[in-house]
């Protein structure tokens, strides 16, 4: 590369690194046509400048071989608290005041684009869904590969620089996510360039890896199944030179691998360059520049400290900004020559608006796989098993567009979801032998042991406009409540912003629930996600409890169709009654709760309401329901069934809300309410106490606990077997009589007799069905 | 070693895994004294086989070396799912039986040994609280090797083994861990040999690290600072051979390195053995062992399937169980060759019965540091920094024992602990330059960025008799979510189990909390681990909200005394006012909640409640209140702070909770109740919603509103800032009259002004403190 270009790209960098110096510290005087003064300067001096001229430094040369090589890239932002870095390259470039009008490429819009940053009614200082090109914020580190990668899927012309800080690094998370690129298929998908960025040091301390002998980090890398590939120093012209010369090479390698058949061993860069470079060395006999001093604001005390403030105008004139923008302040004409064309540009791709190049998922509709249903609950079949069989059918009816996946820990097959294999595999470019089963090197279900690994897979595959599927144990969904959180937050922001179009939902089904553990015990049992799901904005979070095969069927097609929410759906794998025909399911979907009048007696006028929301509390719900209707006729029991939790709330709270007047047609006024739900008790309590009959509303649950036994036992210990639920109703509902008192004394003797039966034989009673209503 | 040695291994291995077959299979014939037949056999066949021969092999070996070399070793089960394994070991060592003297050594023992494994009112499938000598249950994989470092810390005579499965291998948690190395001081602390078991396969799919070349699974574990020892095959003599060699070598390099002071680099065993190995080869016509249908229970219809019975029984007389028991099922004495002696044998260990050897931390007690406070809410201070110099004291007073450790990601300066600093460093054995601070290579903070390793490092260092704190930024809690989910469950069980004696609490210390995120913005701000934490059982989880400086320390000093809890304190670290004197703050926090009457002006019969719950609720609460009582002096107001949120349930359901009666008192039967909360609002709700005047609260908190702003702005974007709390009381307390009316009007201008000041200048007005009280 010609020298001429090298200076180019020092240019473009400086006018990168003085934009985000100027977004950390200015409120005025961009262009600084006048000597910096105190006024200027911003009164809340908040940022990150140490990872921030490394982000620039690789931004610029991406653009440089982006233009050299006509390539399509997407730039993931590992260290996500460099957001001035973003800021500056996208309005350098020109997105930026496409995407915002207001903040135009001239004096007035670099005024705007300084202040605005970190200011109350401005722009967040990461990497937000604000900024344009961006998929990842990177506040809460470690799952920067992990999106990238979940991009690069079915994306064979794409490449995802994915800058890794050394501090990331150092989690979990990411730890695992080097291993996804044993997943990528060269040919079918995109490829992912890792620039693990050793800076050095994190808020106070060095970072791990950059503190290893070479031969270890070496070895650390090539062992993740990557070639590395060094760029090392400080002295920016031979930075530039060895940069240009690595991404020549690794992109070469990235075409070669592509072009072959051979196993993959991606190539990567790693960027070893000072905190804080180009930053002020020394601040107050203390340095700074390349330590831990780098990582927010190197010169805290601007405004009223005359050394700082004449410190912070030599370091902004060292970028010789008169050389770089024109005294209307717009970027000089040569920068352009680093900015790629179009959509090319990194802040315009439309991979990072998923919306825009989203297709409509192809459904099979909820009827080719229904179950039959003649008599409610008088056949039985796997719910998961049959969602199994329409999931083959989204597979297939989408096999050509490539635009959905299905994620999962080893649970796929475990969760009974295994017809999908009928049509296609598992994606796997590691080793296969002989004993292995739907293994494939192109294949729509990706399992590896990594809960972490498939989240962020599956957010950065829907953010990039695709459509997808995270199954996995109900209890071990906990493992991502934090990155949970953190997608939940970007699609509330995202909602707000026009530009970014709406994408694919993120749907989990959790099954191997807390009820049905039989293989494992008291680590497995743990229903509180749903309770964690509900913190999050009410407009973005929905929680589905279908009770059988044909809710779960509807359910899921519609999550699946849906957009711009995270979808959480309980279901279970085991043997369950029919409940509801496919006609019945759709209709009790659409409403999302509602009486069940087969299972009911009480002709508009209950004595007390058996509610369930779940597929166990169902079946005991309606066992107990059964039982009250043959043993004290006279009683009328009505059935409500809750298919979508959200209902249960004010329509003041949630979208799904139910008005009072509907929930009191419902949950009566005065009746005694008995409420048998899947997790734990008193998030009913949480979503109801507004309600005019909460003081009636008697709920039971998961109680913490359980250990290895039988799923009726299960039940016992945790008081919400149909048993303690016809106690319950006795119990609270006055004037009975003597046969009540008789029945509750067989009831406690069956649950007496259940518990020595199961103790004794290891096993549940047989169950007999006997539905009052047959 | 001679053979006759290795053909003592090999029995006790094959007793070892008939022992473990049977407790998967067996309800009686447990000695095969007669032909097998269906009602031997369980109802239900529940367990792992796929993990557990391997398991017993390494125990076995682990046995051979510890009586040769006279070790304290410490055995933690990274696949838990192989509890028949350890239950097997314990067994046979005696261990099991003096724990559980009901379970002896003999024919009715092994029966029962059986017959309990998974079985309803027995014992779990995993390495749970009851299985003497375990540390870890195993159930969600990923911690065992945090776990193991946390054990080695300080104990510098013990060499903890830890196998880590290869599906296990594959999760964040776990990838991240092997970089602990990188903390442990070779001469101060114990050592980890991880034993990384690549059985090759998870449920249902290969594991990535047996399907990788052997020359990329060398780099990958010499990169993460280790030398690996292979131990490969599954012919069992070769096997055992080899093993014996390779545990030789091991142990003498880690004495070596215990002896120098040079760079450790710690060796490690990769053992390549087939799932299932000894089991089933084939089944039905499909390989079994090694391979995935090994998994749990390779002969899944033994009690229908004659062909399968028949297997199982020449499976399990393949071990020779007349050579290994004799006829009174006593294990045969010459197995008592390789029992190590008395605390010697791992399920022993006092390690792993942490209480056994837990002494009381030393305690400076609170007035030490505690701040002078005159009038309250006069001066002003930050109170986690007052914190760090009580911690400092701890950490002085508790140097001889090494009994104390400070665990954080980066983030004990952040959080202005830094005064541990004077006495104590950061351990780190990694390089250091000139320019670090406070790393040392023996130190009492451990700091890395992965909240999963600081967790998991504390709790193996709890879980074997030590105290310890975690801080962290609080919205990042949330990633150990799930981690805290398992060690919860684990003290719930512990708390039952008489042998197992008290430990220390879990202390969590959050700050930089949601209302101060200064630098940060909507990434950072989540007040939902409290939410998730109150999930799990009532005895075992507290939750404290310290208003100032003073309550902190009291609250601290309390948490770090207590057994056997899980503590979450919640505590700012910006300059806050000093409420409360160190007497006044030790009652309150003693009471847990309470009327600050020198803020009230109710004298016993108020017109509103004003309660509060948290640093920044407390402030906004105390403006309010001198607000009202300035502007409306007729008005009663009343005070109530709340620093244990427990207090605020009913009695019945918490041991912390307060009686009705009480909770009356504070906050009345029949007045508007205006409750300012530092998390989401509704999780008051869901603690009042049995309690009187439940219907007359009114509750502000976080509902996921923020961005990078300013403190104030946070307030008011949530509504609860106390101009906002101030309209709440005009608007519930009924027949004010039009004074109130026009401070209505002025708190709403004073938004308004408030507002845009904030966004013309970027920064907040000025507090003006003016307390009414004074």
């Amino acid at each position: 590369m010609p020298n001429a270009d090298l200076e180019l790209v020092d240019a473009y960098w400086r006018a990168a690194n003085y934009l985000s110096a100027g977004q950390i510290y200015l409120m005025d005087n961009p262009l600084l046509t006048e000597p910096l003064a105190p006024e200027h300067i911003k009164p809340r001096l908040l940022g990150h400048w140490g990872t921030t001229p490394g982000l620039n430094f690789i931004y610029a040369h991406l653009n440089r071989i982006i233009r050299d090589r006509d390539l399509d890239m997407l730039f993931v932002t590992g260290p996500g608290h460099g957001g001035p870095a973003l800021l500056a390259n996208t309005w350098l470039e020109g997105t930026y005041s496409e995407t915002y009008p207001d903040v135009p490429r001239d004096a007035d819009g670099m005024r705007k684009l300084f202040r605005q940053f970190s200011f109350p009614g401005g722009v967040p200082s990461h990497v937000a869904p604000e900024v344009p090109g961006s998929i990842h914020e990177g506040g809460e580190l470690g799952y920067s590969l992990a999106h990238a990668f979940g991009a690069a899927f079915d994306n064979p012309d794409l490449i995802v620089a994915c800058v890794v800080g050394d501090g990331e690094a150092e989690t979990g998370p990411l730890a695992t996510s080097w291993h996804a690129g044993k997943f990528l298929n060269p040919q079918r998908d995109g490829a992912v360039l890792p620039i693990l960025h050793l800076n050095g040091y994190k808020i106070a301390n060095p970072s791990l890896l950059a503190r290893i002998p070479h031969d270890e980090l070496d070895s650390l890398l090539r062992g993740y199944g990557y070639t590395p590939f060094y760029v090392e120093g400080d002295e920016p012209e031979a930075m530039h030179a060895r940069m240009t010369e690595v991404l020549d090479q690794v992109v070469d390698e990235i075409h070669r691998i592509k072009s072959t058949a051979e196993r993959p061993v991606w190539p990567m860069i790693v960027l070893r360059s000072p905190k804080g470079w180009t930053g002020p060395s020394e601040v107050d006999g203390k340095p700074v520049a390349n330590t831990w001093r780098a990582h927010q604001v190197p010169l805290a005390g601007v405004r009223d400290n005359p050394e700082h403030l004449r410190q912070l105008e030599e370091w902004l004139r060292g970028y010789r900004p008169d050389e770089l923008f024109d005294e209307r302040g717009t970027p000089r004409p040569e920068l352009a020559g680093l900015v790629p064309a179009g959509s090319h540009r990194m802040g315009s791709t439309p991979h990072a608006n998923g919306g825009l190049v989203l297709r409509e998922l192809k459904m099979p509709g909820i009827r080719a796989h229904a179950v039959d249903v003649v008599k409610n609950g008088s056949t039985h079949s796997e719910p998961t098993r049959v969602l199994g069989r329409m999931l083959r059918d989204v597979v297939s009816l989408n096999a050509d567009a490539r635009s959905f996946r299905i994620f999962g820990p080893d649970e796929t097959a475990s969760n009974r979801l295994d017809a999908v294999y009928d049509v296609t595999g598992k994606q796997w470019q590691a080793e296969t032998l002989p004993v292995d089963e739907h293994l494939v090197h192109d294949g729509r279900v990706v399992e590896v042991l990594s809960e972490h690994l498939c989240q962020g897979m599956l957010e950065g595959y829907l953010l990039t406009g695709r459509h997808g599927l995270f199954n996995c144990y109900e209890a071990f969904i906990h493992i991502v409540d934090s990155m949970f959180n953190q997608h939940a937050k970007w699609l509330k922001t995202h909602r707000k912003l026009e530009w970014r179009r709406p994408i694919a939902s993120l749907n989990y089904l959790l099954s191997s629930h807390v009820w049905r553990q039989d293989h494992n015990g008291f680590s497995h049992q743990d229903p509180g996600f749903i309770d964690h799901v509900m913190n999050k904005k009410a407009e973005v979070v929905r929680v589905y409890l279908p009770p059988d095969t044909n809710t779960l069927l509807s359910v899921a097609d519609h999550c699946l169709r849906s957009k711009d929410h995270v979808n959480v759906i309980v279901a279970g794998k085991n043997d369950t009654p029919d409940w509801l025909s496919i006609d019945e399911a759709a209709l009790h979907c659409a409403r999302g709760a509602g009486i069940w009048e087969w299972a009911s007696n009480d002709e508009d006028e209950p004595d007390v309401v058996l509610a369930c929301a779940g597929d166990a509390p169902t079946v005991e719900v309606l066992a107990a329901t059964s039982l009250l209707r043959q043993q004290l006729p006279s009683l009328r029991v009505r059935v409500v069934n809750v298919v979508d939790l959200m209902r249960l709330q004010p329509d003041t709270e949630h979208p799904h809300g139910m008005p009072d007047r509907e929930f009191d047609a419902l949950f009566t006024t005065d009746k005694p309410v008995i409420f048998a739900y899947h997790g734990y008790p008193w998030l009913i309590h949480r979503l109801t106490y507004r309600r005019t009959n909460h003081r009636n509303l008697h709920v039971r649950g998961y109680k913490e606990e359980g250990t290895t036994t039988t799923p009726f036992d299960m039940l016992v210990l945790n008081d919400m077997d149909r048993y303690r639920l016809v106690i319950d109703v006795i119990d609270r509902v006055p004037g009975l009589g003597p046969k009540a008192a008789r029945l509750r004394q067989l009831m406690q003797d069956q649950r007496t007799r259940h518990h020595h039966w199961i103790r004794e034989h290891g096993e549940d009673l047989p169950e007999v069905r006997d539905w009052s209503w047959q």
